[in-house]
């Protein structure tokens, strides 16, 4: 099956949450496709120095003003979307991202793997790794960022089922857009990475954002790497059945073949 | 610690056991050093078409011409090796490496995650995965080849306390060097890995192996990569301790942070 994915590498403005809704509205309003991925955070920025920022950026998944932007968008272009956002629930706060589909369903992934300071404003995920079903019926796994660094997040969404890995980001350190080949390789799952672009500061922090978001093959192929700073949507068809095929060769399947009984 | 590593990229001679302990032992005679890792069946070659040439390359680990050779090399140099080798225990053949030490100590891993054909000619590794003191006490996890591919492998190493990985490999697939990039920085330990070069062929069957034996720091560092095609042996120091820092920023610890309820 032809399956439409995209991923957007995207600038948010810190703490304006409406122009953000605004921007993305713009550039995604006449595009279809199956399934497209927008960074982490992508409502609000990403660097907080105080709780209020947070809280001021926080809204509920099923209620709030970006659930209802692309539940609108999911059903006018008929195409399911992952977008990072600012999660309250019960007031607290988690760096969540929503997975909404055209039928106006919404799933919700609260990062586990927590980033730096993000410790100090965010809870941990307490969810789990989890695969829901995109548009089309196709298994999409959610982790965010920093997940990354943990191979047990691809890991266990690749057992779980997931056909693709959608992978919203705001990343900072070198090695996550190869690391993510590597992820994609050992699972034989297609990764997709939106990375956010940008310097962006708040108070005497300041942070520049790695762009280069990637769509990568099932079988480790780099199909599109995006340019470090640009602001843009790629879109492209992929297969998702290869990923249901976890033989690297004709006698290796990544996933029956392993030794758990050795693994701590 | 300043600790003094190296790693040896080898062409051996298929089923040529005293041919390649000759020119291991013309290329090592002169280097001290501290660590020095050679790849998968440096002492045999890769390419097997019947058991029987499996069984005329394996030796008992203790008491072969390898464990011989390494053990004089190991006294008069005062250098640990890691050299990968057929082991016969008790008429099973398993892909192993040992680690010998200068003062006449052997330990021994047992290939567990077999690449292709391996299947049809060796016993899956039994011992697990596993972290053994090199000279001046340095631990040093012990994984081969294909066990690349399962994030577990070094995964498990690191929890066991590796400071270094040693990985003897005969690489034909393109993605392992950048994946162990990946390994170190998502455990904070060195990785060396030791492949090969050129071209093999036992009747119908040929391998080409892809050289660019490295090294990498436990920051993700690459230290050294060697070229695709040239025999060499490359020597630097590195400082182990470092390995035992597992933090990526302040607040990131990988091994600490992981969130092992929510992973398969």
């Amino acid at each position: 099956m032809k399956y439409k994915v995209g991923v957007c590498q995207f600038k948010p403005k810190l703490l304006d949450l409406e122009f953000n809704l605004k921007k993305m509205e713009n550039i995604l309003s006449d595009v279809e496709a199956d399934l497209i991925v927008l960074p982490e955070l992508v409502t609000s920025g990403y660097i907080f120095c105080e709780k209020k920022e947070v809280q001021s950026m926080a809204e509920k998944a099923e209620e709030g003003p970006t659930s209802k932007l692309f539940r609108k968008l999911s059903k006018k272009n008929n195409t399911s979307y992952v977008v990072g956002f600012v999660e309250d629930a019960n007031n607290k706060f988690y760096n969540s991202a929503m997975l909404v589909n055209p039928d106006g369903e919404i799933f919700v992934y609260r990062k586990i793997q927590l980033f730096f300071e993000e410790k100090f404003f965010f809870e941990y995920g307490d969810l789990g790794f989890n695969v829901f079903k995109a548009k089309k019926g196709v298994r999409v796994g959610l982790m965010i960022c920093f997940d990354w660094i943990y191979p047990e997040a691809a890991r266990t969404l690749a057992l779980k089922g997931a056909q693709i890995i959608a992978h919203p980001a705001n990343l900072v350190l070198p090695w996550c857009q190869q690391a993510m080949i590597t992820r994609s390789v050992e699972n034989q799952v297609y990764t997709i990475t939106a990375n956010r672009i940008g310097k962006e500061t708040n108070k005497d922090k300041e942070l520049t954002f790695t762009g280069h978001s990637q769509i990568v093959s099932s079988k480790g192929k780099i199909i599109k790497r995006l340019s470090e700073n640009e602001e843009t949507l790629f879109v492209t068809e992929i297969e998702p059945e290869l990923a249901d095929d976890k033989k690297v060769t004709i006698h290796n399947d990544v996933l029956k073949d392993r030794m758990t009984e050795y693994y701590l």
